[in-house]
């Protein structure tokens, strides 16, 4: 591996050697300016709309890979939708909005790693490639959706205020077909973040292997750390919460059996790499924590 | 004309008569629920990125129709981006955010009619159908473009604050090409609206005729009556404004000279319909006022 | 009104007056050459699947407008999936793939006027704005959706030839939400033309008045004149129709009881303009036929 | 790793155990249906728009990796606009046209491995995220863009047919900015296929690595696995290319220097798996031919 500097004054990792072409990701290219991805830290500043909900234990038992346990509260899900500017350190993707915004849906299920609380996202969708390729390379299962959520006004009659009774809708299409809604009714503010926003998520990392080994692929369950996460003042009510057909029997597994809250908040953090949890291809039920990072994801992204 | 009340409690405007489907737009259906438009009053309320900049006088003259005169400073021009929500007067259409919201860009020339101080949008561009043909109704020009601005941010590191020295872009791209690109970044805040953005707009309501008549299409330079018009503290500094190739030379005739001012604010208002301020086809140079509406449309949409 | 020459050697219609910006729609520019519509005549060629269905009679009537009879197949009803390039007479679209294209799904019905053999399309939706806006001028009633369908293959295996048992599907989704899909499964070759596809489409031309007049809009009854009609060998076989919730209830009304047969074809024609079969401004019951034009259009666009 | 049988009877990698979810690709279920990619083979129907032209060798040179050698004809490039439609070895995609329908453009560079013809993509775009994810998997550099195409027509005015003088366009627009446009005129029939499209596609397999190791990336280079490889008679004639600024220095430097030939035509494959060329983390100049599959990817997808 040969560290060289691409044009934009980042470190890219090189590709096959120090003569041929370089990037942190693909596409590779002399310079390693052409890579899709940047290397992290990436920040992170977004607007949620949220819904936390009840979901059948068994169902959702069932999306956890070994080394997740359900946890205390095995039937806690979320769906979250969130609209998110992002960029590199250096800050060069926020000139252009077209690039360094997208939208996002995911769902969260309620679980434990060696005793801790932590979050497993079964399912993601955004409306950008850069955030779902990212996504995978942080074993997190995005897909390409529509993704459309209400903003709050401050100003005339087009939209609910950030106020008591303020109404918030989330809405997403995959393969155009409308899969999920939600909507959020606010009443009142509180500091105490959602508790599904506010523990690590633990994904699994994996690509299918092109060139078949004779193990299989190795599926590696991984942590992400952050820092700087910061919490608007979290508006909280009642939420609604509709699974529609079109994804199939196992997404909708998950489909809620109650709802229990809604929420309104601007959420930011700063994306800095990721951690090893547990190497399924080297473990047999024996876990590897490796050690303490500062801090851990509390979502994403 | 028949009145009728569609199924979502709106007057409908028969069609054909009253036997026959109805409607405020085409598609006219039993019940008129299927038109694509509903009727005003429309509410709006939208967060704008605005650059105030010098356009060649001789160059905005040339846009001008017949009734309308460059005014006390023909060479002011605005370039202004807008994420709009929308709603009819049931507010129906916000629980579904993918049909509410739009965004768009426009072109703002100072002019005046009949000695009072106007605005003339030559060009204007949105990406939803809904709004675009609601421009056309309106005599405003309104084509489809993809159309992104960036947005304060409250948390984070991914945007900037409205807060001094906090820079907001903006980019239009049509047919596949980007053709305008805007930058501001603020400094300090105001409450006096910038001047383009606080005037009527003067449209020319004109449709190609598909049956030829004798007399050739009939132009009609309208206004329209808004209420209810409410502006955030706007936050005002600089601004940068670039034209690329891709639009023709009438377009480009456009461009800026130099940059004045940039501003970011948030903006309501309530649109009512449309007045005639002058009939092309009836008059010879005689204008004719058809009285004082409580107000004029400062902006749209 | 004036006629001028803009650049690209198209005669353009005068806006408000010789001395003002002018276009054959809107956008008026001091050239013309920002107008979004082009005169006709416009050439299209296209590629059509083509659902035969049998509809509610009683339902299909009220969708009818004042002049027009249901004809003597009252529940005759199609599904057309089509993906279009067109061109103005110079053709100069044809070089920008991304302009030239569209899809769209449309709904006939059979009618009569004054015994004569039409087509009306209650519901149309297209997936380009120049599309759209040139519907409405015509009194077409395109909306915007996601138009897909598929292509017949000549090599490979990943789809159908055009061969006994090729199977060919369309889908629509309007606002994010799946409202129809068509399936066809082709058996031989005729050269019969489906029948709703080969007789003259009898639109509504109507615009909402945006400054209010006391007598309401005027709408139209007018059909299109056109040339060139071209159709490819038929391939025939039987057809599959399902709608989905999501549209309404008088889109629904229009639901398949059966189909009846199925078809894929090429269709090419071009369109030279409108013409009145009857003003129901003036009309009360008296319908006024305006003579004959040399032929009407098969189908539009 | 286990293997299970998915709902739609596609065999499932078992993610991260015997009892948790599985799937070929994230996201992991139950069943192992909700992943979003399918395991190969994959069959592949596509029309192309291909323009070979010259590129300076030392530029050409800089983008090939340690193992491959710029060969016989160091200049020799081209630029490749594709229509696909795709299928698993079941054919289910195909019913639906959105899923298995996409755009593709891709430049080729000509190269050796072993002193054997290959091709190597350095730049490619889809407008779907399946092919994309798709892409990285098999080490193919594909991103998002937006990609459009002349169809040939059969009938009617609006295009061009495939003879002699028929000329087909092609556009690439990548994050709002068109970067690539290209032109083909057809003269005459051969059945000898454009040489850059009938050689293997050496790839770099490479991801960024999540949870850092001390060594780093691995990247690999690998080639595809095709059979039933068919091609249309190809048109050739002349070719136009263009590329515009907005994507950096490295992907400018292959611009094209002169155009040599165009060509249209149709093509299949069948695309199973990969093989290794060159493990670039074990080997130190020291090659490795992992022996004779029966045949490369003349294409990809």
């Amino acid at each position: 591996m040969t560290t060289s500097i691409g044009t934009q004054g980042r470190p890219s990792v090189a590709g096959p050697g120090s003569t041929g072409p370089v990037g942190y990701s693909l596409p590779l290219s002399p310079t390693g300016e052409s890579a899709m991805l940047t290397p992290p830290p990436w920040h992170f500043s977004g607007e949620v709309i949220m819904v936390d909900y009840r979901v059948d234990p068994d169902a959702a038992r069932r999306f956890l890979p070994p080394g997740l346990e359900p946890g205390a509260d095995p039937g806690a899900a979320a769906a979250v939708f969130a609209t998110w500017q992002w960029c590199s350190a250096d800050g060069a993707e926020l000139t252009d909005p077209g690039h360094c915004q997208f939208g996002e849906f995911l769902i969260l299920l309620s679980c434990e790693f060696e005793g801790r609380p932590m979050a497993r996202a079964p399912y993601a969708w955004v409306d950008q490639a850069v955030p779902m390729m990212r996504g995978w390379l942080q074993g997190m299962p995005k897909q390409f959706g529509v993704v459309h959520q209400s903003w709050p006004i401050t100003v005339g009659k087009a939209g609910s205020r950030l106020a008591p009774g303020g109404r918030f809708d989330g809405a997403l299409t995959v393969n155009g077909r409308r899969v999920v809604e939600a909507s959020v009714t606010v009443e009142r503010t509180t500091d105490q973040p959602p508790a599904l926003h506010d523990v690590p998520l633990a994904h699994t990392l994996m690509f299918p292997e092109w060139v078949p080994s004779a193990e299989g692929p190795r599926p590696k369950l991984v942590a992400s750390e952050v820092s700087d996460v910061e919490f608007s003042p979290i508006w909280t009510g009642s939420g609604d919460l509709t699974f529609f057909a079109g994804l199939g029997d196992d997404f909708q597994a998950l489909a809620p059996l109650e709802t229990v809250a809604g929420h309104v908040f601007s959420y930011g953090e700063t994306l800095h790499g990721g951690r090893l949890l547990s190497d399924y291809s080297v473990s047999n039920g024996i876990s590897h924590d490796h050690g303490g990072p500062s801090a851990e994801d509390p979502l994403h992204s």
